[in-house]
């Protein structure tokens, strides 16, 4: 049994609270907000204790923290939980700014203590079966692999701009679904971006609307489509061509029913709340984090892995603003390990 | 080269001049219609001539017939037809009696000439391809057959009073349909009418909506739904259930474009228009015809086929009649070959 | 909150263990099963204790009852639990013995204590979506309603042999089906079974495959296909014709993956396992229970549901039998209120 | 009656040839090829006498002429033809080299004779229909576009090395559909290009996969994707992305069956040949051609098309070769009206 504390008793903070008590051999004993309301109502809930996040840290009882404050907060809560002995599950991004990143990547190493980067869609059930089928060769060697993925609607201009842009904030998890099915870091990026949904997110510094092409050593190409509305769902699709065939994730839709009338033939629309679509991901996510912390297993998703992501986003952030493509090499030159 | 007299210049005959035409071993040298100004109009645009019936018949230069001339002349046209000497394809039904079929099939026998009946759905692409896939054992030994058959709207009543009744003027074609992919005759049939949809069909003595369930010696079922009215276009699926799977032949959609938005996932309909829908399987099935009669090899489709879909029929119709089941043995007695 | 006394903790009895945790309004206190090791092993999991049904039914701190226990205890639990004012949810069906199952509601009726009948798939999210669309008008007024109901692999004939039948054990869910769709029940079953799949099957007396057609009093007409194999998963799916349109619900697939190769488009099957498919409905169900019953208002499944579906197995079985429709008033004639 | 002299019998030349004798407004009476034995063979077929392609566009009875030639003939032909009086429908490209169709253009403008582009996908049933939902505002406003276009088996080398690159001989088609779509013409163009799937193609100075990102000048953006092998079969899909929804052209499948099994769910492939997707579309743009040249109507498909197509894969060619954004104002300073 992994004694959890909980940092952050927000939206994704209540999701990740779900998954833990639902899991059999994982238990939340305390948890901590800076809205102390929110975390006494979930800590009602769930019969935990309110904390401050230091104090959970400094439990010796408490096995594990998952964190899922503020972006801002991150890397100092990875750092002091790892120093305390921890075993870490971190929302992502680890941090808008990749040399912060890098730098709390060298400390939490030092400390030798898992952490694990919570990339859910990894866990998504198509797009694990996705990958496995690519890696059991069922479609020969992977050439071209192209990303969709739109959100319903735009999110306030001013969670706009505290956000770190499109690139860090939204396309990070595609950035991530990228290096998970390519199995490497691309060469080259190169990024075009529009404001065309909302002018006032272009006044506020950031695109709404963005493709990025990545190339690869090998030759392989990856293509990213990001926009912040797409009316009719969450659409979060993804296809690999390969030698031998090509694999595509549908979306996942609302229900089975399909209705033909003089109209057309009106099917159900996919999901249109992350949460919805992703359920599944973040339980098997957590079940992933508790076999590997209790096993002593390597975490399947890595600081690294949070590090590669932000990189990429920081490499497409200065391609849509220089117009050219950007070198990896470029941006992750400081890493040089 | 087949040199080909064309009886019936309407809705139907049109089509089959089409095929005729189109086709590289075939030439469409005569016609014939009641209606003469239908008969020049179709002449003129294929460099046809316009002759009776007789006269075609009559003429030794001529190598097959296909009759597509109204109902009750289909048994009359293909006796005089077989005895001059031709090869004939005529439409379905071969009569609405079927002591009447029964006769005439005698007659033809005799003659030796060969003789196909235009059940143009064995030549449809998605149903032959359906066929071949349950003779090459994909889903193993066949249990339950599913027919689904709908009109996109009902003919008009006067039509309904002359049909000979929705079971031998629509569903027929579904009897044969079952029989070429039974590969036998059922053993009992059972049938479910009403006229919920038009309640002057049902004062005319028909139905418009209808299930007959068949039972095979075997201890197969086959079922069959039948609606004179799906709004949404012609409905034309089937479904074949055996010991290791399924296949379906789904409806063919008049695009491939979908549509998202707020309000769903809005597909195209099905082609709503037979012709539209089975233009394909009319150039197969004359295809089939012309090849059988210049290689001299048997017909696809026989007049025992047409008098086993007919008696199929007759037994429906008093199924539904009486309210109990019909054994085919009580209708297919005359045959006793 | 409802404190729950869970009866049977079987394969069903864990399934709704797990909703009755999950529920905020709803605590598991007490179970009971005949095989102590499994009522044991349950009660450790959730934090229950481990009573006999009769202490449970008799303790007054438990507000209601959920019946998980083999089917012939069904009725007597019922009984005991309402009188002794308990709230009931029992899994289906009531009985196989149609005249005990309408002597149980007499006597649970007069207890005025609420009872639910577990028929979860009228809580399946497509189905309920499929029903809301039809209650909307979306389609007309209905006039033909289709449902394919096929489980992956039969089941042992030992457990056939005690089952009631394919129309009783299997069908029945499909019966209730009929009759939450349609909204009355029919006024002839006309059956047709047969042993195909499995010849023991039927030297036990039952059949593995069937079509049930059932005539309406306002002309409608629906139609049941049952199989025992479907290898390729758990094939659940609804058609409804109406004057307007058709609306079906599509069987729900493992994942929406789809790869294309030369040897075809391959998409995911469909749920193997019925827990699977229907474990939304299971929640579903259980938060319909809970919500009733605390509110006081009628149950959305009642014991008139459960006779009603048994008396249409019982028709069914003795059309199957005797050759001869069946009419709906020669089974239900005991109950005449 | 439109008379026709189709210059060229090779592949492409006989299915113009079908589409001609097929029309009932066109005739064809003349054709050339160097190959003359193709020539006679595709002339005895439909009658038609067989002359050279100087004697076609002399003979004053002759209205239209089909270029149907190898590409680096076209551009003089359509000049010989345009001065001789007669309109023109010339397959794709327009020329090789930019300036030698920017030169072509201008002759034939001098000359007032209508000559149309045989862009065919415009005239895909399925992309005209999705454009006409565009257009009747069914998305809202367009805000990227994207397009996959994947052939099922690269060319041999020796085709490559005279092609003139997958981006003008390919990808032109593409380019075009953006065109099209998209009302504009982008402001800059972005191509990544690699030889993945033969090193012989990247020898011969080519590449076989590639993705190309265009900008436009209102802040949208396409996205083109182009592959040599799709071994699946002819992919051909564009989705369009608006405020308002998506509309998205699936792939046309060879038939509509669908087969369940324990090893999933396979459905047809996407039809193989070009010719079996686009056959509609080629009978729809010759249909097109007819109605303006016999109405003198604007032509569908202009010589600015074929030139603005042109010009777009030579920045795209650049692109790929120089690593950097290229913008169109660069290789289209030459038109400057």
């Amino acid at each position: 049994m992994l004694r959890i504390g909980l940092l952050g008793a927000g939206r994704i903070g209540r999701v990740h609270a779900q998954a833990i008590i639902s899991h059999p051999q994982s238990q939340l004993c305390a948890l901590s907000d800076a809205n102390s309301e929110a975390a006494e109502s979930l800590a009602a809930e769930h019969d935990a204790t309110v904390r401050s996040s230091e104090e959970i840290i400094a439990d010796p009882s408490i096995d594990a923290v998952l964190i899922a404050t503020p972006t801002d907060t991150h890397s100092d809560l990875i750092e002091a939980a790892t120093r305390a002995g921890k075993a870490v599950l971190c929302e992502k991004p680890v941090d808008l700014d990749l040399e912060r990143a890098i730098a709390c990547k060298s400390i939490a190493d030092a400390t030798g203590q898992p952490v694990m980067v919570g990339f859910n869609r990894r866990f998504d059930p198509s797009f694990s079966a996705l990958k496995s089928a690519a890696d059991r060769d069922e479609i020969g060697a992977a050439e071209m692999l192209s990303i969709t993925s739109f959100d319903p609607a735009p999110p306030p201009v001013s969670y706009v701009q505290v956000s770190g842009g499109l690139f860090r904030d939204m396309m990070i998890h595609d950035f991530d679904m990228a290096n998970f099915l390519m199995g490497q870091l691309p060469q080259h990026i190169s990024a075009v971006g529009t404001s065309i949904i909302d002018p006032e997110i272009g006044r506020a510094g950031d695109v709404d609307t963005a493709v990025v092409t990545m190339s690869y050593a090998d030759g392989k190409i990856a293509v990213i489509k990001n926009s912040r509305r797409s009316v009719y769902g969450y659409d979060q699709r993804i296809e690999l061509l390969g030698s031998g065939g090509l694999l595509q994730a549908h979306n996942i839709l609302e229900n089975s029913v399909v209705k033909s009338t003089v109209d057309g033939v009106v099917g159900a629309k996919p999901t249109y709340f992350f949460l919805e679509r992703y359920m599944p991901a973040y339980r098997a996510e957590w079940d992933a984090f508790v076999t590997a912390a209790l096993s002593g297993s390597a975490m399947p998703v890595t600081l690294d892995d949070g590090v590669a992501a932000l990189a990429m986003a920081e490499a497409a952030t200065r391609s849509a603003q220089s117009g050219r493509p950007v070198a990896m090499s470029e941006v992750l030159k400081p890493v040089a390990k």
